[in-house]
Order: C-alpha cells, then structure tokens, then sequence
C-alpha cells in the first residue's frame, strides 16, 4: 500500500513539474497559480502542497531542469570549440544567449525566483552553476597563467555576470521590439577587450 | 468646479506615487497591490483608474522618479571624478552599484516592470537612458579616439550591461547571504580590461 501511494505520489511530482515547466516557458513565473496547476493536473490545490511545500520549491524542480538542458547547451558548443581560449569564450558565451534566446522566460524564472531574505540559493543550483563557472575558468587559466586562483575566480564571476548583463538586457530591447542582432557584436566586444592580455 | 476636481485628481495622483514608491521600496514590485493602495490613499480602487491606466502606468510614474534619482546621483560623482576617463568610468561604475544597494528593491522595479511584448519602453525612460549613456560614451569616446560612432555606441551599451550584469548577481548572491564585497573589485577588474586599449 504504502508503495502504491508513494508511486502516486512520484507521478503527480512529476506531472506538476511538466505543467509548471510549460506555464513558465509559455507565459513566465508570474503567471504561475496553484489553482490552474490543480485543475490542469486533475488534484485538489492542497495535493499540490503535500508534494512541494511550496509554489518556490515546484520552481525550482523546474528551473533545476532547465539550468540542467543550459549547462549541456554550453558543454555541446564548447565540445566543438577550436582551442583557442579566446574563441572558446565567445563560443559559449554564444550558446548563453542562444538559449536564453529560444528559452526566455524559463531562463528568466531561474534568475527571477524570488527567496526569502538570507536564504542561500540551493545546492543543485550552486552545482550547476559551479560547473558553468569551471567551464569558463579553464580558458582564462590558459589567457592569464599569472594571475592568482582568487583573482581567477573574480574575473570568472566578473565575465559571466557581464555576458548575462548583455543577453538580459539586449533580450529584453528585443521582447519591445528593439533590433539586438547587435547582441552577439557587444558580447564579442567585451570578451575580446577582457580577454586581450 | 473643473478646476477643484483637476486639483483633487492631481493631489489623488501624487499621493499614489508616494505610496506606490514606499511599497516598492519596502516590500518591492510584486507587493504592490490596487486594494491595498486604495484603501492606503482612502479612496476607491476605481479612483486609481480614473487617474492612471493600469498599475503598470503607476509603477513606471515611481520607476521614472527612481531613474531620475539614479541618473543625478551618477551625475555628482562625476562631478567630483578627475579627469582620468578609465577613472571617471570606475566612479560612475561605483556610484550605480551604491544606489542599487542602496535602493536595491525600487532599483529591481525599474527592470523587472512588465511591457506587453513589442511595445516599447516610455519616452522618459529612453532620454533617462540616453542621458546615462551619454556620460559612459564620452571617457570611451577619449580612450578609444579611433573607433567609430557605432562602435563606440555598442561598446557603450556592452560596458553599461555588463556592469548591470555584475551587480545585479552580485547583489542577488548578496541579499541570499553570500559576502560580495567583491563587487566592487568585480566592477574595477573588467573596466580595467576593457578599458586598456
């Protein structure tokens, strides 16, 4: 008995992430509602929250999914990469935009996720992040062999941080109708001034 | 008679952007509800209609006062910078990561305000731009004397998006626990590299 019920339990988990995950990719976290992932999914709202504590936590179990598809987007175009580190760099910095691109507003909810004040992000997230980090770590080891592990890591988070400035910006000039072909010209700028040693 | 009643929408209408600019201020962009303003105001939820549109029209009337905040307080540093143009571009650089951390929850409104897919931002908000653009082009137009005026625009907008790209994560891991004094050696070390011609 106990197994059958932990069993539906698992399904209704993973048919409440693949509701929520096409509301967000379709109309953004905003528009996410218990009430419509409850009658979408056929249970009683209260079923939702003996499943996730809350909406946040059934957020996440999507966003850890769609960092999850970012990071093999990255590690694919990198895999492809010449070995030049320079190159590499804007490779991946490419394959960042291009998925935030066709995946906006899932892209968007991993970073508009709101927490409680003090709460650390959670592991999963940190992981994956920290796996995107190494990946652009690797190539400025090779561009600045003197610079000290600290000094590494700073510039590492100091790039990522300006290429998502880049993309969430130029995206957002696109969703209003701005041109951003532009984009992949600034995102070529900057990593080619950073990366000139 | 129309008179009074042109006085009293005026007053209504001021008082909504103070209390609508205390909301986000405090609680933030997503706390910011008509039922909650009207009975603040002591007046009807129609009334806020009759004066703004929609609760975006009275966001963007509190984001344009916040941008003309910002705007001034980037003004008076580089009033006091030296006439370095790398230096007057650090200043600057610090001066927006202050008034984000110091306004942190008006500073994300000014962002993270909802347009209906391909319209454009307000008037207001694109001279409030231009004119922040404006004090990033002209040290770049002094180090980089030989690119053209294209490239120096798009090279303006990349370093204003890759500056709001650090501190916007800097101050997201910031507010999550993480320490990011950093932020600052962040913001110095990619000016620094894109600013070495």
């Amino acid at each position: 008995m106990a197994g059958k019920v932990a069993a539906r339990r698992a399904a209704l988990r993973e048919n409440l992430i693949l509701i929520a995950e096409r509301t967000i990719s379709e109309k953004g976290l905003s528009a996410l509602r218990a009430r419509d992932l409850a009658s979408e999914a056929g249970c009683a709202v209260g079923a939702i929250y003996n499943v996730f504590g809350d909406l946040t936590d059934l957020v996440l179990a999507v966003n850890a999914r769609t960092f999850h598809r970012l990071g093999a987007d990255v590690a694919a175009a990198l895999a492809e990469a010449p070995q030049d580190p320079s190159e590499q760099l804007v490779i991946m910095a490419q394959a960042y935009h291009r998925f935030a691109a066709e995946n906006h507003l899932s892209w968007r909810a991993l970073f508009d996720v709101e927490r409680a004040p003090g709460e650390a992000a959670p592991d999963w997230y940190l992981q994956e992040m920290g796996q995107l980090f190494a990946y652009i770590a690797n190539p400025l080891q090779v561009i600045f062999p003197d610079r000290d592990a600290h000094e590494l890591e700073l510039l590492t988070r100091a790039l990522f941080s300006s290429i998502h400035g880049i993309v969430l910006l130029g995206l957002d000039e696109a969703s209003a109708g701005v041109p951003t072909d532009e984009i992949e010209r600034m995102i070529a700028l900057v990593l080619r001034q950073i990366t000139s040693s």
